[in-house]
Protein backbone atom coordinates (compact mmCIF):
# COMPACT_ATOMS: atom_id res chain seq x y z
CA UNK A 1 0.00 0.00 0.00
CA UNK A 2 1.06 3.57 -0.94
CA UNK A 3 0.58 5.83 1.59
CA UNK A 4 -1.72 9.09 0.75
CA UNK A 5 -0.28 12.27 3.27
CA UNK A 6 -1.77 15.56 3.43
CA UNK A 7 0.51 18.10 3.09
CA UNK A 8 -0.48 21.39 5.28
CA UNK A 9 2.46 23.97 5.13
CA UNK A 10 3.16 25.76 8.72
CA UNK A 11 2.71 29.41 6.71
CA UNK A 12 -0.63 27.87 5.22
CA UNK A 13 -4.41 28.28 7.07
CA UNK A 14 -6.53 25.53 8.23
CA UNK A 15 -8.59 25.13 4.49
CA UNK A 16 -12.12 26.21 4.96
CA UNK A 17 -13.50 23.02 4.29
CA UNK A 18 -12.77 19.36 4.52
CA UNK A 19 -9.82 19.04 2.01
CA UNK A 20 -6.36 19.44 2.43
CA UNK A 21 -4.20 22.26 0.68
CA UNK A 22 -1.79 19.16 -1.09
CA UNK A 23 -1.96 15.07 -0.95
CA UNK A 24 0.73 13.03 -2.05
CA UNK A 25 0.41 9.12 -2.72
CA UNK A 26 3.86 7.74 -4.17
CA UNK A 27 5.14 10.04 -6.43
CA UNK A 28 1.76 11.83 -7.46
CA UNK A 29 1.91 15.24 -5.80
CA UNK A 30 -1.60 17.64 -6.23
CA UNK A 31 -1.44 20.76 -4.92
CA UNK A 32 -4.80 22.89 -3.75
CA UNK A 33 -6.04 25.57 -5.17
CA UNK A 34 -3.88 28.34 -3.44
CA UNK A 35 -4.72 31.80 -3.43
CA UNK A 36 -2.40 35.26 -2.61
CA UNK A 37 -2.89 34.67 1.12
CA UNK A 38 0.17 36.00 3.04
CA UNK A 39 1.70 33.51 5.97
CA UNK A 40 -1.53 32.63 8.75
CA UNK A 41 -1.56 34.61 11.90
CA UNK A 42 -3.75 33.08 14.76
CA UNK A 43 -6.25 34.76 15.27
CA UNK A 44 -6.49 37.01 12.18
CA UNK A 45 -8.49 36.28 9.00
CA UNK A 46 -6.93 34.95 6.09
CA UNK A 47 -5.99 38.46 4.28
CA UNK A 48 -4.23 38.78 0.46
CA UNK A 49 -0.77 39.87 0.22
CA UNK A 50 -2.24 43.10 -1.64
CA UNK A 51 -4.63 44.47 -3.63
CA UNK A 52 -2.80 44.08 -6.77
CA UNK A 53 -2.27 41.19 -9.29
CA UNK A 54 1.65 41.20 -8.77
CA UNK A 55 1.24 40.99 -5.13
CA UNK A 56 -1.12 38.09 -5.82
CA UNK A 57 0.31 36.18 -8.06
CA UNK A 58 3.58 36.13 -6.59
CA UNK A 59 1.87 35.15 -2.97
CA UNK A 60 0.39 32.38 -4.59
CA UNK A 61 3.25 31.17 -6.42
CA UNK A 62 5.13 30.89 -3.16
CA UNK A 63 1.92 29.22 -1.75
CA UNK A 64 2.12 26.70 -4.12
CA UNK A 65 5.50 26.05 -3.90
CA UNK A 66 5.35 25.80 -0.09
CA UNK A 67 3.05 22.84 -0.56
CA UNK A 68 5.33 21.40 -3.25
CA UNK A 69 7.77 21.55 -0.62
CA UNK A 70 5.99 20.14 2.17
CA UNK A 71 6.09 16.95 -0.09
CA UNK A 72 9.35 16.73 -0.97
CA UNK A 73 8.91 18.13 -4.36
CA UNK A 74 10.04 21.18 -6.09
CA UNK A 75 8.92 23.36 -8.93
CA UNK A 76 11.24 21.31 -11.11
CA UNK A 77 8.97 18.12 -10.55
CA UNK A 78 5.70 20.18 -11.42
CA UNK A 79 4.05 18.87 -14.56
CA UNK A 80 0.55 21.29 -14.77
CA UNK A 81 -0.08 24.38 -13.78
CA UNK A 82 -3.57 26.05 -13.88
CA UNK A 83 -4.00 29.85 -13.70
CA UNK A 84 -7.41 31.19 -12.83
CA UNK A 85 -7.51 34.68 -13.35
CA UNK A 86 -10.76 36.85 -13.31
CA UNK A 87 -9.74 39.20 -15.79
CA UNK A 88 -9.05 38.50 -19.59
CA UNK A 89 -6.43 41.80 -19.62
CA UNK A 90 -4.67 40.34 -16.66
CA UNK A 91 -3.02 37.83 -19.16
CA UNK A 92 0.36 39.98 -20.45
CA UNK A 93 1.20 41.21 -16.91
CA UNK A 94 0.61 37.67 -14.95
CA UNK A 95 2.95 36.30 -17.93
CA UNK A 96 5.67 38.86 -17.42
CA UNK A 97 5.38 38.24 -13.11
CA UNK A 98 5.14 34.76 -14.02
CA UNK A 99 8.23 34.35 -16.24
CA UNK A 100 10.32 36.48 -13.94
CA UNK A 101 9.35 34.41 -10.85
CA UNK A 102 10.38 31.24 -12.86
CA UNK A 103 13.71 32.30 -14.26
CA UNK A 104 14.82 33.77 -10.72
CA UNK A 105 13.96 30.32 -9.87
CA UNK A 106 16.43 28.78 -11.95
CA UNK A 107 15.10 25.80 -12.88
CA UNK A 108 17.19 22.70 -14.59
CA UNK A 109 14.27 21.07 -15.87
CA UNK A 110 11.93 21.96 -18.60
CA UNK A 111 8.29 24.39 -17.09
CA UNK A 112 5.21 22.36 -15.99
CA UNK A 113 2.66 22.59 -18.91
CA UNK A 114 0.19 25.23 -17.74
CA UNK A 115 -3.46 26.35 -18.83
CA UNK A 116 -4.90 29.42 -18.03
CA UNK A 117 -8.71 30.66 -17.86
CA UNK A 118 -11.09 33.23 -16.48
CA UNK A 119 -13.85 32.34 -13.86
CA UNK A 120 -15.24 34.23 -10.90
CA UNK A 121 -13.50 34.41 -7.78
CA UNK A 122 -14.85 35.40 -4.11
CA UNK A 123 -14.29 38.97 -3.91
CA UNK A 124 -10.92 40.75 -3.65
CA UNK A 125 -8.61 37.80 -5.54
CA UNK A 126 -7.23 37.97 -8.61
CA UNK A 127 -5.63 34.85 -9.05
CA UNK A 128 -5.41 31.52 -7.83
CA UNK A 129 -3.08 28.35 -9.21
CA UNK A 130 -3.40 25.16 -8.45
CA UNK A 131 -0.62 22.47 -9.60
CA UNK A 132 0.04 18.46 -10.17
CA UNK A 133 3.66 17.56 -9.94
CA UNK A 134 4.88 13.66 -10.52
CA UNK A 135 8.31 13.29 -8.11
CA UNK A 136 10.78 11.19 -9.36
CA UNK B 1 0.42 -3.16 -21.33
CA UNK B 2 -1.83 -1.36 -18.85
CA UNK B 3 -5.14 -1.72 -19.44
CA UNK B 4 -7.47 1.45 -19.61
CA UNK B 5 -11.11 0.61 -18.87
CA UNK B 6 -14.28 2.70 -18.91
CA UNK B 7 -16.04 3.07 -15.58
CA UNK B 8 -19.81 3.21 -16.83
CA UNK B 9 -21.88 3.14 -12.97
CA UNK B 10 -25.36 1.64 -14.13
CA UNK B 11 -27.65 4.74 -12.24
CA UNK B 12 -25.50 6.90 -15.47
CA UNK B 13 -27.08 7.54 -18.47
CA UNK B 14 -24.97 7.52 -21.86
CA UNK B 15 -22.51 10.30 -21.78
CA UNK B 16 -23.89 13.00 -24.31
CA UNK B 17 -20.63 12.83 -26.33
CA UNK B 18 -18.18 10.40 -27.13
CA UNK B 19 -16.31 10.67 -23.44
CA UNK B 20 -16.30 8.17 -20.34
CA UNK B 21 -17.46 9.19 -16.93
CA UNK B 22 -14.67 7.77 -16.30
CA UNK B 23 -11.22 5.69 -16.79
CA UNK B 24 -9.03 3.80 -14.72
CA UNK B 25 -5.32 2.83 -15.88
CA UNK B 26 -3.30 0.94 -14.33
CA UNK B 27 -3.68 2.86 -10.20
CA UNK B 28 -4.99 6.32 -12.41
CA UNK B 29 -8.26 6.83 -12.60
CA UNK B 30 -10.33 9.90 -13.60
CA UNK B 31 -13.80 10.99 -13.00
CA UNK B 32 -15.51 12.95 -16.07
CA UNK B 33 -17.50 16.27 -14.83
CA UNK B 34 -20.42 15.06 -12.78
CA UNK B 35 -23.79 17.11 -12.33
CA UNK B 36 -26.41 16.49 -9.95
CA UNK B 37 -28.40 14.17 -12.34
CA UNK B 38 -30.56 11.57 -11.03
CA UNK B 39 -30.07 7.61 -11.68
CA UNK B 40 -30.73 7.43 -15.40
CA UNK B 41 -34.61 6.37 -15.96
CA UNK B 42 -35.11 4.46 -19.42
CA UNK B 43 -36.58 7.00 -22.11
CA UNK B 44 -36.36 9.82 -19.63
CA UNK B 45 -33.82 12.54 -20.65
CA UNK B 46 -31.44 13.41 -17.64
CA UNK B 47 -33.22 15.19 -14.83
CA UNK B 48 -31.26 16.95 -12.19
CA UNK B 49 -32.05 15.93 -8.09
CA UNK B 50 -33.99 19.43 -7.51
CA UNK B 51 -33.37 23.11 -7.96
CA UNK B 52 -31.23 23.22 -4.71
CA UNK B 53 -27.74 23.69 -4.69
CA UNK B 54 -27.66 21.32 -1.90
CA UNK B 55 -29.96 18.57 -3.55
CA UNK B 56 -27.59 19.05 -6.76
CA UNK B 57 -24.17 19.08 -4.64
CA UNK B 58 -25.17 15.86 -2.41
CA UNK B 59 -26.52 14.08 -6.27
CA UNK B 60 -23.12 15.08 -7.75
CA UNK B 61 -20.89 13.70 -4.95
CA UNK B 62 -23.33 10.65 -5.12
CA UNK B 63 -22.26 10.84 -9.05
CA UNK B 64 -18.75 11.06 -8.59
CA UNK B 65 -18.88 8.49 -5.75
CA UNK B 66 -20.04 5.65 -8.21
CA UNK B 67 -17.95 6.20 -10.68
CA UNK B 68 -15.00 6.08 -8.47
CA UNK B 69 -16.61 2.76 -6.69
CA UNK B 70 -17.24 1.20 -10.60
CA UNK B 71 -13.43 1.40 -10.51
CA UNK B 72 -12.49 -0.29 -7.42
CA UNK B 73 -11.89 3.23 -5.51
CA UNK B 74 -13.47 5.06 -3.06
CA UNK B 75 -13.28 8.98 -1.85
CA UNK B 76 -9.97 6.92 0.20
CA UNK B 77 -8.19 6.98 -3.14
CA UNK B 78 -9.22 10.70 -4.05
CA UNK B 79 -6.22 13.21 -4.71
CA UNK B 80 -8.24 16.28 -6.47
CA UNK B 81 -11.67 17.28 -6.43
CA UNK B 82 -12.48 19.94 -8.87
CA UNK B 83 -15.68 21.73 -7.97
CA UNK B 84 -17.67 24.12 -10.56
CA UNK B 85 -19.95 26.58 -9.06
CA UNK B 86 -21.92 29.17 -11.03
CA UNK B 87 -22.33 31.52 -7.94
CA UNK B 88 -19.87 32.95 -5.76
CA UNK B 89 -22.58 33.71 -2.84
CA UNK B 90 -22.52 29.61 -2.80
CA UNK B 91 -19.39 28.82 -1.58
CA UNK B 92 -20.07 28.69 2.61
CA UNK B 93 -23.32 26.60 1.13
CA UNK B 94 -21.41 24.27 -0.52
CA UNK B 95 -18.64 24.01 2.24
CA UNK B 96 -21.24 23.64 4.78
CA UNK B 97 -22.54 20.61 2.36
CA UNK B 98 -19.19 19.49 1.50
CA UNK B 99 -17.82 19.12 5.21
CA UNK B 100 -21.14 17.08 6.13
CA UNK B 101 -21.03 15.03 3.19
CA UNK B 102 -17.63 13.88 4.45
CA UNK B 103 -17.59 13.67 8.09
CA UNK B 104 -20.31 11.29 6.83
CA UNK B 105 -18.00 8.93 4.70
CA UNK B 106 -16.03 8.47 7.97
CA UNK B 107 -12.64 8.54 6.02
CA UNK B 108 -9.55 7.76 8.05
CA UNK B 109 -7.58 9.22 5.13
CA UNK B 110 -6.40 13.23 4.31
CA UNK B 111 -9.22 14.49 2.44
CA UNK B 112 -8.59 15.18 -1.21
CA UNK B 113 -6.99 18.74 -2.33
CA UNK B 114 -9.65 20.84 -3.82
CA UNK B 115 -10.15 23.64 -6.31
CA UNK B 116 -13.35 25.68 -6.83
CA UNK B 117 -13.98 28.31 -9.08
CA UNK B 118 -17.11 30.09 -10.52
CA UNK B 119 -17.75 29.35 -14.53
CA UNK B 120 -20.91 29.01 -16.56
CA UNK B 121 -22.96 25.76 -16.60
CA UNK B 122 -25.80 24.42 -18.61
CA UNK B 123 -29.20 26.21 -17.80
CA UNK B 124 -30.39 24.90 -14.05
CA UNK B 125 -27.25 23.34 -13.20
CA UNK B 126 -25.62 25.25 -10.65
CA UNK B 127 -22.53 22.56 -9.85
CA UNK B 128 -20.36 20.35 -11.24
CA UNK B 129 -17.68 18.25 -9.61
CA UNK B 130 -14.51 16.22 -11.38
CA UNK B 131 -12.14 14.20 -9.62
CA UNK B 132 -8.69 12.33 -10.03
CA UNK B 133 -8.00 9.05 -8.05
CA UNK B 134 -4.35 7.11 -7.36
CA UNK B 135 -5.22 3.81 -6.18
CA UNK B 136 -3.17 1.76 -3.79
CA UNK C 1 15.19 9.42 -11.53
CA UNK C 2 12.78 9.45 -14.06
CA UNK C 3 13.53 12.45 -16.80
CA UNK C 4 11.06 15.26 -17.34
CA UNK C 5 10.72 15.81 -21.06
CA UNK C 6 9.10 19.11 -22.51
CA UNK C 7 7.22 18.39 -25.64
CA UNK C 8 7.34 20.82 -28.30
CA UNK C 9 5.39 19.59 -31.73
CA UNK C 10 7.48 22.05 -34.75
CA UNK C 11 3.70 23.47 -35.39
CA UNK C 12 3.72 25.33 -32.50
CA UNK C 13 4.71 28.35 -31.93
CA UNK C 14 6.50 29.13 -29.05
CA UNK C 15 4.71 29.48 -25.76
CA UNK C 16 3.90 32.89 -24.53
CA UNK C 17 5.28 32.77 -21.03
CA UNK C 18 7.63 29.94 -19.90
CA UNK C 19 5.55 26.97 -19.76
CA UNK C 20 5.81 23.79 -21.93
CA UNK C 21 3.05 23.10 -24.84
CA UNK C 22 3.63 19.46 -23.06
CA UNK C 23 5.79 17.66 -20.39
CA UNK C 24 6.18 13.90 -20.29
CA UNK C 25 7.21 11.91 -17.07
CA UNK C 26 7.64 8.88 -16.61
CA UNK C 27 4.11 7.20 -17.80
CA UNK C 28 2.31 10.52 -17.09
CA UNK C 29 2.05 12.93 -19.96
CA UNK C 30 0.23 16.49 -19.37
CA UNK C 31 -0.81 18.41 -22.49
CA UNK C 32 -1.37 22.15 -21.84
CA UNK C 33 -4.23 24.08 -22.89
CA UNK C 34 -4.25 24.44 -26.43
CA UNK C 35 -6.15 26.82 -28.60
CA UNK C 36 -7.04 27.08 -32.21
CA UNK C 37 -3.89 28.00 -33.80
CA UNK C 38 -2.43 27.20 -37.29
CA UNK C 39 0.68 25.93 -37.58
CA UNK C 40 2.96 28.46 -36.59
CA UNK C 41 4.55 30.78 -39.60
CA UNK C 42 7.99 32.41 -38.65
CA UNK C 43 7.34 36.30 -38.60
CA UNK C 44 3.57 35.85 -37.85
CA UNK C 45 1.78 35.89 -34.87
CA UNK C 46 -0.16 33.01 -33.67
CA UNK C 47 -3.27 32.96 -36.07
CA UNK C 48 -6.86 31.31 -35.34
CA UNK C 49 -8.11 28.63 -37.75
CA UNK C 50 -11.34 30.78 -38.45
CA UNK C 51 -13.54 32.95 -36.84
CA UNK C 52 -16.01 29.44 -36.35
CA UNK C 53 -16.53 26.90 -32.95
CA UNK C 54 -15.79 24.39 -35.83
CA UNK C 55 -12.14 25.20 -37.28
CA UNK C 56 -11.37 26.07 -34.05
CA UNK C 57 -12.71 22.95 -32.01
CA UNK C 58 -10.34 21.10 -34.74
CA UNK C 59 -7.40 22.70 -35.28
CA UNK C 60 -7.36 22.47 -31.13
CA UNK C 61 -7.90 18.82 -30.82
CA UNK C 62 -5.40 18.73 -33.51
CA UNK C 63 -2.80 20.57 -31.50
CA UNK C 64 -3.05 18.52 -28.17
CA UNK C 65 -2.80 15.41 -30.50
CA UNK C 66 0.78 16.83 -31.35
CA UNK C 67 1.91 17.40 -28.17
CA UNK C 68 0.37 13.97 -27.55
CA UNK C 69 2.03 12.48 -30.16
CA UNK C 70 5.57 14.59 -29.59
CA UNK C 71 5.58 12.40 -26.81
CA UNK C 72 5.16 9.22 -27.90
CA UNK C 73 1.28 9.09 -27.01
CA UNK C 74 -2.18 9.30 -29.06
CA UNK C 75 -5.60 9.96 -28.02
CA UNK C 76 -6.00 6.08 -26.92
CA UNK C 77 -3.71 7.08 -24.14
CA UNK C 78 -5.65 10.48 -22.97
CA UNK C 79 -7.31 10.28 -20.21
CA UNK C 80 -8.96 13.34 -19.36
CA UNK C 81 -9.82 15.61 -21.65
CA UNK C 82 -10.95 19.18 -20.62
CA UNK C 83 -12.79 21.44 -22.67
CA UNK C 84 -13.13 25.73 -22.12
CA UNK C 85 -15.76 26.82 -24.31
CA UNK C 86 -17.26 30.69 -23.90
CA UNK C 87 -20.74 30.12 -24.70
CA UNK C 88 -23.13 27.47 -23.14
CA UNK C 89 -24.94 27.66 -26.67
CA UNK C 90 -21.84 26.09 -27.88
CA UNK C 91 -22.39 22.99 -26.42
CA UNK C 92 -24.15 20.97 -28.74
CA UNK C 93 -22.29 22.11 -31.56
CA UNK C 94 -19.25 21.41 -29.96
CA UNK C 95 -20.35 17.88 -29.24
CA UNK C 96 -21.15 16.94 -32.54
CA UNK C 97 -17.57 18.17 -34.01
CA UNK C 98 -16.05 16.50 -31.11
CA UNK C 99 -18.04 13.21 -31.74
CA UNK C 100 -17.17 13.19 -35.59
CA UNK C 101 -13.41 14.14 -34.85
CA UNK C 102 -13.80 11.13 -32.62
CA UNK C 103 -15.32 8.46 -34.99
CA UNK C 104 -13.04 9.18 -37.53
CA UNK C 105 -9.58 8.71 -34.90
CA UNK C 106 -11.16 5.11 -35.20
CA UNK C 107 -9.57 4.81 -31.29
CA UNK C 108 -9.83 0.51 -30.20
CA UNK C 109 -9.83 1.88 -26.46
CA UNK C 110 -12.52 3.61 -24.36
CA UNK C 111 -12.50 7.59 -24.77
CA UNK C 112 -11.16 9.39 -22.13
CA UNK C 113 -13.28 11.19 -19.48
CA UNK C 114 -14.41 14.69 -19.85
CA UNK C 115 -15.16 18.19 -18.24
CA UNK C 116 -16.71 20.81 -20.19
CA UNK C 117 -17.02 24.33 -18.64
CA UNK C 118 -17.63 28.14 -19.51
CA UNK C 119 -15.25 30.40 -19.04
CA UNK C 120 -14.15 33.47 -20.36
CA UNK C 121 -11.36 33.80 -23.23
CA UNK C 122 -9.24 36.41 -24.74
CA UNK C 123 -10.89 38.07 -27.22
CA UNK C 124 -11.59 35.41 -30.53
CA UNK C 125 -11.34 32.29 -29.18
CA UNK C 126 -14.07 30.07 -28.30
CA UNK C 127 -12.59 27.07 -27.15
CA UNK C 128 -9.69 25.16 -25.46
CA UNK C 129 -8.49 21.77 -24.57
CA UNK C 130 -5.83 20.11 -22.59
CA UNK C 131 -5.60 17.21 -21.50
CA UNK C 132 -3.73 14.06 -18.88
CA UNK C 133 -2.41 11.17 -20.72
CA UNK C 134 -0.73 7.88 -18.73
CA UNK C 135 1.08 6.15 -21.26
CA UNK C 136 1.72 2.00 -21.12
Amino acid sequence: MTDKIALTPKTHSTPPARFSHGVRKGNILQVAGQVGFLPAEEGKPPTPAGPTLREQTLQTLANVQAVLQEGGASWEDAMMIRVYLTDVDHFAEMNQIYNTYFEEQGLTRPPAARTTVYVGLPAGLLVEIDALAVLD
